[in-house]
């Protein structure tokens, strides 16, 4: 079992259980981001949470050993991206890419933000003429080392 | 001059004149990602916006013209990016899309977050380990259309 | 089982049963277009839609569930279709793009037309000359927000 | 003076002469895509309609010629276009490419939809949740020859 | 059974039994150009000509099936190809396309050469020097609709 | 100048005297394949025949030089090409690639049809149903050799 | 089986047999080179050889019948080759193939070096600095044919 | 001027002048190839190679200084080079890329032909079936260090 | 079993086992980065570095095989990884590439460093402010050879 | 002025100066990696610096001006440098990417050395057998972020 079959044997027990990732989040003591990148194959759980996460989807020795693994990340299987939800990141970063680069840079220095020390929430916005969805990337600055 | 050459002279004009992207801004009564986006040649400025970021900047009247145009969008040149501080945004797509899109279709059902009834938001987030990078990005959820 | 492979199924089931995706989508109470997207695993079926659909075509239970499911769209597995039918549209796309942009905006303002709240139909026009095919394309208008 | 060239002096033009792509098109005799097309450089135009355009748009002998001209086909200078108006249409192709195609030959048997024989119509639809952008692809209907 | 995988069970059923695709072809009543991409999976055969071929290579109902499918047509798998005898078509077309373009407007006016209203023959030509191949591509001229 | 800006130098000076590629071949003593690949920079003319095309289409001496020279060859400057009529080749060997080797290979055993000892013919065929164009592909079969 | 399957047992069988392609070779009487292509997928074999290679490798009648057939020739699975040794071909007609070309033209004219009527060597040469590998690629030239 | 631009001043004077590669790389007294190579840009030159080679093509002292400097090498501009002649050396790499590297092994074990500790000599071979173009590529073996 | 299969069986022994690379390679008497990449498939091992390792590892007869064997190298199966660890070093390159060329070439002149005759050495570097990475890479120089 | 026109006006200067990139550092009072990147557009110096090389280079005003501006990083215009020297970096990243991985999660755990917070050094390592190339990459260690 590679880590792609663990993901789609993690959805189909999701499904089956009519589990939420937020739920499942919650029993792992983890952001809901954090615990479905995880179970989705991009980041590694700890032992505990390894275990844990077997429990509520009755995942075999095998898994809970593969959930701790660290990953080879990237997680589209293409260079762009051709789901439509998932386009439109790109295509943020395409259209306001230098914009948030001259951003970054005005008011920090030169420098990026980092994508490793790094959080990602997903939130509902309600609003009268349609509720709105908000994604929040938060990564510590790093500055450029000049030496 | 086309719409890249127009940029470059922004650029230019703004450093010559050491002005802050947030400051145009203000003067446009735009946000500063929106202001900037549209100075950078990714979105369309209303006359009286082209016409006073022009006095700001000392543009002419081809470049007042030109930023009321709706621009082809796409700011890099590139599949990818090279640049480390953009790459980061696709690395996020990369590694964190399927994330997302789980996330969304959990909370909202099945849609997409719009990019264009969309802002775009940097901020800075003071941390004792060190600042931190706050992109919001903000778009009304789009549900697909059952006929 | 894996999208794709229920893809075939159908098709496999279709065929065998003479069935035509009209009088399918009809069983569906759906337009022609968003039923056998949804058959091809492009759209999501109701739990209803999809219990019916699995009557007609004699599917299991795993079926059921997997069309019900969001999906990770894109239908052609490369960049550019090699298949003639599909290529004309990528053509289209090619030759016409800035004509239809031109034309939105100067109609609209700058915006895009939607994909995602969005029908799609197929039909025949009669003519002397031989019959033409009549896709249309029907899309919101989605104004950019200038914030 | 090449065809791209010509096609950024005639947005100029038109832009400082406040015209409207339908009203060329109207004074060309010809619909407003195939008007359009012509003029960003996918069509071209006859003798006569060439120097209507040029006495419209004040442009010289050798735009007259260029006009005439069969181009290069392909307005869009990349293989996804990063446009959002225009990547919508790939988009549909990606998602709903395989639909369309077993729609077309379920209806005429193997064969496509011509993109030569071919007509191109953008118009809006008035709708009370939001007026809607109507695409129409209108093509000859092509058989496969079985020799 | 894929359709890939049917076509190497017919170059393998003929292989064994020692045949020509040209006298498959004369028994199927059909050029051998058009018999062997029908077999090669990129044409459709009439049921009687499935049955035929399915005799003649004691194919099962599955494949009888198949073969009057319309298939998702392009048969290469790559971009450019890399067998040599085929990557010679694609240099002739990288080469010489300018000049077939030039050829054909100047004597047709504005339109293409139809790959689908198409005739496609390989021959034999003696030649003291060496015999030659000679390759015939024979489309219905498809004008360009101006409207 | 550089060959590529011969070429459109050739067209527009072609243009200008309303002559056609088909009595410059003749002028040339040439297939009017083979003349017009050569002032389309795909082919070297004789020192004779480059002067007297140079007569023809008032070039000066460095022209004169550049169409002896042996020039790179590859006439598209995309991978795949975006022309309509052009594809139409590309998707020809896509399509019948596989179909034209086996009918060679059947033929003729293991090797190919040259490319370069190869004549290129562009021919109308009369038909009521419409007329049609004719390519022939005429290359010396080469065959592989065995040591 | 199919092709880069019985490559794989072929490498496997002459693994365990401690057996060397030049021995193999000698035993099919044939050039290391075209043997070892013939055995790796790249050539056809003639029945003799075939059989012979079967007897020496012990293979069974499908593998017999395959050895004979012509090949999709195409190596290595990849555009640029990942693999240092077979990369540095890839890099010697980058950096000395517009080299190559300007000395093969220099002295014979415009044509090419065949690859098809084609022999590959590779030769060890004693140097007391560290022995040298020699690849000698040795085509027939085959001239342009003007006509 | 860049490297690219003085390549085609070099072949630009070698044609006024009615030179050879070989009779220059005799005067440089360096191997055709390698003379070749460094005046297409592709190496670089001794200060007094460099200063005889301006005498012979009368080149300026920015030309001298340029010769000197190594150049970023890679001279073809495309990933696959569409020039048939060059082409067939990227055939060969994609053909006989896994024998090449399968004889080399054998005979030197674990180790690659240096392209940079390389010789690159174009020869002709007399015929009587037609003249043969032998290229030789001959380059010191490295081995992987284990350590 | 391919070598990729080996590999992942491999990862899995390791982890089962709770072994280290390091401990690994101080058993195979090799550097822990050689004796890491020839277990994950990018070098090859001696005889008795193989059973060992097979010991270590409860790997079977034909696992000690393939470890001897050159494998095809190439460890990542895309041009640019997608994992964010290795991308890092992709990035090195893309932003540092001509700095290394520039430093190596005034230090050295014209050569490369050698990635045969190479070490590659991964450590720890303790720091107040975060520990750090150290990745060496010592290859011979290798100067270009003038001929 | 751009800066990849900047950075050739600085090469030529340096040239035309016979300086050194190491020498040029040390009065920038920098390491020569960084000095050199800055110089060569990927990096950004202080006013300081700037203004001092300027100075040493004959630079002006508007070079003082961009070589303080943070650049678009990415340094070789093509996804796979052609050049071997850097080649053979991306090499290495295909080759022990993995192996990189591998090891420095073993040591560190679940996280990546920084390109960011990172400095770069090319040594010369003597060596009886021939000199060594020494590049030492040296990044700060950053964890995954668990939230």
């Amino acid at each position: 079992m590679n880590r792609k079959e663990l993901s789609e044997k993690i959805i189909a027990a999701k499904t089956q259980r009519r589990l939420k990732w937020r739920d499942i989040a919650a029993e792992l003591k983890l952001a809901p981001a954090c615990a479905t990148a995880s179970l989705l194959g991009q980041m590694a759980l700890s032992a505990a949470q390894a275990r844990r996460a077997a429990e509520i989807l009755s995942l075999d020795e095998e898994a809970v050993a593969l959930l701790q693994q660290v990953p080879y990340r990237g997680s589209l299987g293409e260079t762009i991206p051709t789901d439509p939800l998932i386009y439109r990141f790109y295509e943020i970063t395409q259209v306001f890419g230098s914009t948030i680069k001259a951003l970054i840079e005005e008011e920090f220095g030169d420098g990026i933000m980092s994508a490793i020390d790094f959080e990602l929430d997903v939130a509902r916005v309600s609003d009268p003429k349609g509720d709105r969805v908000r994604v929040t990337l938060n990564g510590k600055f790093l500055p450029y080392r000049k030496y």
